[in-house]
């Protein structure tokens, strides 16, 4: 079983370094930078476009697309609808990643209307989650005050009434799709202290969807990645500064064994 | 005197990683992530939001606002004024860092209507800080042309107009309440090469002012944790790349020994 | 030859240093923080603004403007022009990136109206310049899929059309001015892995024209000392990230020596 998944996710992170597959990210202004490195650094090519004028074309022209709300104003959700609708439209895999949903009435709104355009994917923390399937409304900011495990139920309501793959992350991630549960307990908490390294499990999600079409597959494969990645970078960080750096060096020349030595997944 | 400072700045620091307070950041898009990387490195929480819809309630959940005019336009000068109204409101403290304040019409017009809005502390750079006193309006774009010292006078009397802590930062900085003044000395000049890091100094100033109610006490314990950890950061760095990564996991790492053993504060 | 073109480039590199110039930013949201970086590792002064209200007023105060359509959007490219006009009225100069052109029908319409605006340098990958050039519209996204060199007729052409001097940027640059043609190559292809190393190249470029009036010379030591530092950056780089800091520490300490030592131009 666990050597089955070993597998599955090797093959996955080889077809992205082998197709670099473009993603079409419209994600926040605090992470853009971070997370168009990670997906380089995972073999993926980025993409940031917002503008309401363009995002249908560049949809078109990408592997899958993520929409991440974390500074969200209204022209920007005008065009993440757009491109939301055109991704359906061309059967190209989508991903939504909620931040801080349950913050505030606009964050709820942006992500209710979102969910309605049927997203392949959902990633969010816990409380996003929660907020999301609308059993709570508790969320300070953008924190996960909520393990992963505790949102479960919530995320497999979310997953039965949209038809979307649910990727809970926490010290533990899970992954959803009403039925199935997958979860995998890689990471270090220190990643913890990194800015948008949730943004950075929804890009990477991305550029898997782009390369493997069974979604449930991809975002498991692209939360392992990640989280063997953050914890052998983790390993003789003197902080999180070290952390990021290591982070980017060790997606990028992350091995069979590396994965295999490590994997944690259930 | 200086023994009474360390305590100070101590229990401040412990407190900010004890309580890891929200703190809601309008700010530029130059130094969105950092200031973010940054906060969390001390233990605080960022949350980066701009939307006008959404700032009140924003500012609501957090501890402490900080609103940074380093690439405003008009619809986020809009959402600061509505951000800073509902903190006053509400009584969290902000903060003000005026960017580039006397480089063009744009920017005075702007930071002096947010003046009005009555921040806690403003914290900028010689140059930004006698701009804004109105005694002076040579600013070399965003750069600091005038040392903390040449505008004390400016600092002192923006204090008095306007009852807000001004911080003026550079080689040496200073706090004042237009009646005391509290000068550090901590640092090094290869800081100037990382950008940002007087919007990291205001963004810490934040985190303080929301676990410390004295916003004299927040500014000083602010600029003596970054002062003290940019020095450590920079001994040794190779240069501005290393400093930037060796300044967070030191933020992240601070003791008690390294604070006492440096701090230059009077 | 060679000796001549080191004491160009190094006597350029001086001058950024001593004179600090001045940068005026309308960049990408990607590359904010990293380009102002590199232009203080450097020795340039980075501002970024891009509100319409006040590009004119910054571009007068600066030493050259750079114009990067990134993540562009109608009220930035307004702004864009806005500047790119007033630029041209004060004779001071410009650079173009038009990055992404050929992707979409709105970076196109962008490029070529920011191209009819006379910039006096333009500096993209192969797909970017040959769009620009209309001589071909593939163009996969924001990567490079044509070499610089095929690039080369498409060059000259828009060089000779437009009276820019054209840098295309890739495993050899290119610089031309539909004349001469002038090729560096050194670099490291890991340097691919990092997002917004082509904008980096087009800020640092932004900083020489500040100090050298020759606009051909002054493209030609912008892209050999970032191919430089990035060369001495890559060796020993354990990954993307290791890449990203050594390069601002490498542009930071950059020596005669060492590009003396390096540099392949013809």
């Amino acid at each position: 079983m666990r050597e089955l998944a070993i597998e599955s996710v090797w093959g996955d992170l080889c077809r992205v370094r082998e197709k670099a597959p473009l993603v079409h990210n419209i994600t926040n202004l605090v992470v853009m930078n971070t997370t168009a490195n990670a997906l380089l650094a995972v073999g993926a090519s980025p993409v940031m476009a917002h503008a309401p004028e363009e995002v249908e074309e560049m949809v078109a022209l990408a592997g899958a697309l993520v929409v991440n709300i974390g500074t969200l104003s209204s022209p920007w959700i005008a065009a993440m609808r757009l491109a939301a609708r055109r991704a359906r439209e061309l059967g190209r895999p989508w991903l939504l990643d909620p931040v801080g949903a349950g913050a505030t009435r606009l964050r709820d709104a942006a992500a209710a209307g979102l969910v309605a355009l049927r997203p392949d994917v959902v990633r969010g923390n816990g409380s996003e989650i929660a907020a999301l399937a609308g059993l709570d409304g508790t969320t300070k900011g953008v924190d996960s005050t909520r393990s992963a495990e505790a949102a479960l139920t919530q995320a497999q309501t979310l997953a039965a009434r949209t038809g979307a793959v649910v990727a809970v992350t926490g010290a533990v991630d899970l992954v959803t799709d009403a039925t199935r549960v997958c979860r995998l307990s890689n990471g270090d908490a220190l990643m913890a202290r990194v800015t948008g390294l949730g943004c950075t499990a929804s890009a990477l999600t991305g550029a898997f969807l782009a390369v493997q079409p069974d979604r449930f597959q991809a975002a498991v494969s692209a939360l392992a990645v990640l989280g063997v990645a953050g914890e052998i970078a983790a390993e003789g960080a003197a902080g999180p500064g070290s952390l990021q750096l290591r982070l980017l060096d060790t997606l990028y020349g992350l091995d069979r064994a590396a994965l295999a030595g490590r994997l944690r997944i259930g």
